[in-house]
């Protein structure tokens, strides 16, 4: 049985194939969890009629379960609708700097597993292959699961990457550069592959369980060891022609700066990236450093290391006032492993926003964006690369 | 008849209002102008037979007519349909820094009249809302069409405006902060309003009939007296939270820069506005100056005007870069009356961009977006402003 509907929902989840009525509805459940029949009305523009015929066709077929879900508060639960967890399952692959994640969910986005395979930093898209297989392999033998029930595999990668699928030039995976991801990772694991850059996964993952639920229009700022960051606009992920919308780390701030990795100068990147934090830290200290004690450190008191934070979040925010002063968003989810140094990096950079964007905070309808840190600090990547499946972005075919 | 055929379009057009097929049909029909049954099918995701049904009712009822239009090159003339010229007419009211300008066009998307209204720079939204019901009021009784067939107006302002229709701090429109431009317009024109920022307008002009069809990802970057610009994603123009997306003018190159009538320092509005190279240019022949006569000279072989003409180019061409990099279009049309300039503007334009932007020209795919001039240079806001109708995007309630 799970197999027959896992058949069918493959087709119902992409919408180049198939635009009816049920599936739209498959495609609101599969995208947005348990939800209520007028959610779904509204996601889909359907008659509510059409939503309650739909859905109890769904249930008698299986491929939709009921579920209970309580809101915070006295009252009721409230009833809602899933795909039936047993209709498939989904996998999400970060390919970072020096380890593959994976993590297994069902249709019902509930998390399965979620493994870390650390590996050298120059590791090889032929190794990452293997890697990737035999974790994926063991992950459904451990879990008793068919193989067969899996819809996609979705790849959040640190990298730029094109329309097509290719990974490009200035990537923090060196050998990868115009690696196909698609005819590297297709023949192995004959599932359709989604793909898209790890920011722009970080995105979908706090849009859709996070901190920007509710929100069609954002902005993800990502700072950690690199600088990244996803535009999401009338609730989609904003792609770009060549597939690097949101790489806030190479706007230039001073043309006459120094050279960044790009072939450009002064990116913002060289004034607020882990990596040029932990450059200063550690020669101070003359030891090697990792970003969660740099933190430590610096809310322990140390006022040199706070300085350090305060000079990247400043050139944070202006590079944030100028994204606020072009896109306008009413939110910023501020992620990354800076983030959790929390008021030491968001204060100064609240204020260095403000005090460079065009719309003050006196000026009242959406004068004051919201910035606030993101839900998954630690796993948005990997989050965001099963979101890709279930939402059936960024099929690469 | 034309009448009956109104009342019907007025609620057809308004998507809050209804969702129908035939709705999305006339939707496509009102926002694309002649198109095929094809491309009726594409843009609403209907089945083709239920377009071609639905278009047969509709020429029974006479909301729908078939037009011919020719393609260039040879073969015989393609059938397309397009709504009645007659079931209706759009005006678009362009508020300028010195200027009411009235374009009258119908639901066929034929533009019937097109006039200017010369005002002193401090006239206020009083006289506005006279001065514009005497125009309106003129140009239906010259062509004489009934004014019960007007579907709305929209309005192209030379000010950032909030969601709700307000005009805000910053505009170039002093004394109009803070106007409702609905709570204006609508007791006096009795009909519905629509209205926008003038480059959002333009924008839409562009799109739908200019340098830009075709194209559902682009930036329109407007080089007028002030600096203005456009974000299109996914074919939606970018409002933003406020009301301020696309503000290129305001982004800071400089933060020790000179103070900007924003309150910000040394944004490039500073250094690349009409206004910045005629104050230049104005002190240099001790005289006042028009951006026509600027270009004229400048064209004409002053070496001198041509090198303010190429600093403007290069300032606004790091801006954009900035744009490239964190928005990656595939299009910029480059607008406003500097745009006039040709080659003289655009030349450093795109080298300038290409020197300080993420993605370079041997990036491979999608690494060289299209420069373009824009189609209306002279008209672009106010035949913006009729498709906020025709498309019922930006509607005041």
């Amino acid at each position: 049985m799970a197999n027959m509907i896992s058949g069918g929902l493959h087709g119902l989840l992409d919408e180049r194939q198939v635009d009816t009525p049920v599936a739209r509805v498959v495609r609101a459940l599969s995208g947005h969890g348990a939800v209520s029949a007028a959610q779904i009305a509204r996601t889909t523009g359907l008659a509510r009629s059409t939503v309650s015929t739909i859905l109890a066709d769904l249930k008698r077929s299986s491929l939709v379960v009921e579920v209970e879900t309580r809101s915070p508060g006295i009252g009721r639960p409230a009833l809602a609708h899933s795909l039936n967890p047993e209709a498939g399952t989904c996998l999400g692959v970060h390919l970072g700097r020096n380890e593959i994640r994976v993590v297994l969910a069902d249709v019902a986005h509930s998390v399965l597993a979620d493994i870390a395979i650390p590996l050298e930093s120059n590791y090889r898209p032929e190794k990452a292959t293997r890697i990737a297989k035999q974790a994926i392999d063991n992950i459904y033998k451990e879990h008793s699961l068919p193989y067969s029930g899996l819809l996609g595999v979705g790849f959040a990668v640190s990298a730029p990457i094109t329309p097509s699928g290719k990974i490009m030039r200035g990537s923090q995976l060196p050998g990868w550069q115009g690696v196909d991801l698609r005819a590297t990772f297709e023949p192995v694991l004959q599932k359709p592959i989604f793909a898209d850059n790890e920011s722009n996964c970080a995105a979908l993952a706090e849009m859709m369980w996070g901190a920007a639920a509710g929100f069609d229009n954002f902005v993800l700022f990502k700072l950690d060891l690199g600088i990244g960051g996803a535009i999401v606009a009338n609730g989609k992920v904003l792609t770009g022609v060549a597939g690097t919308a949101g790489e806030f780390g190479h706007m230039v701030l001073d043309p006459r700066g120094d050279l960044c990795s790009c072939g450009n100068r002064g990116c913002l990147e060289l004034y607020c990236s882990g990596m040029a934090i932990l450059g200063v830290a550690e020669r101070r200290l003359s030891r090697s450093l990792g970003m969660a004690e740099f933190i430590k450190i610096a809310q322990g008191g140390d006022v040199g290391f706070q300085r350090l934070l305060e000079d990247a979040a400043e050139a944070a925010g202006r590079g944030l006032a100028t994204v606020g002063t072009i896109i306008n968003p009413g939110l910023f989810v501020i992620s990354g492993s800076l983030a959790t140094a929390g008021e030491l990096i968001m204060a100064p950079i609240r204020s260095t926003y403000a005090r460079h964007t065009l719309v003050k905070p006196g000026d009242g309808e959406g004068a004051n964006p919201q910035f606030v840190t993101g839900k998954f600090l630690e796993n948005d990547n990997c989050m965001g690369a099963v979101g890709l499946v279930l939402r059936h972005h960024g099929r690469l075919s």
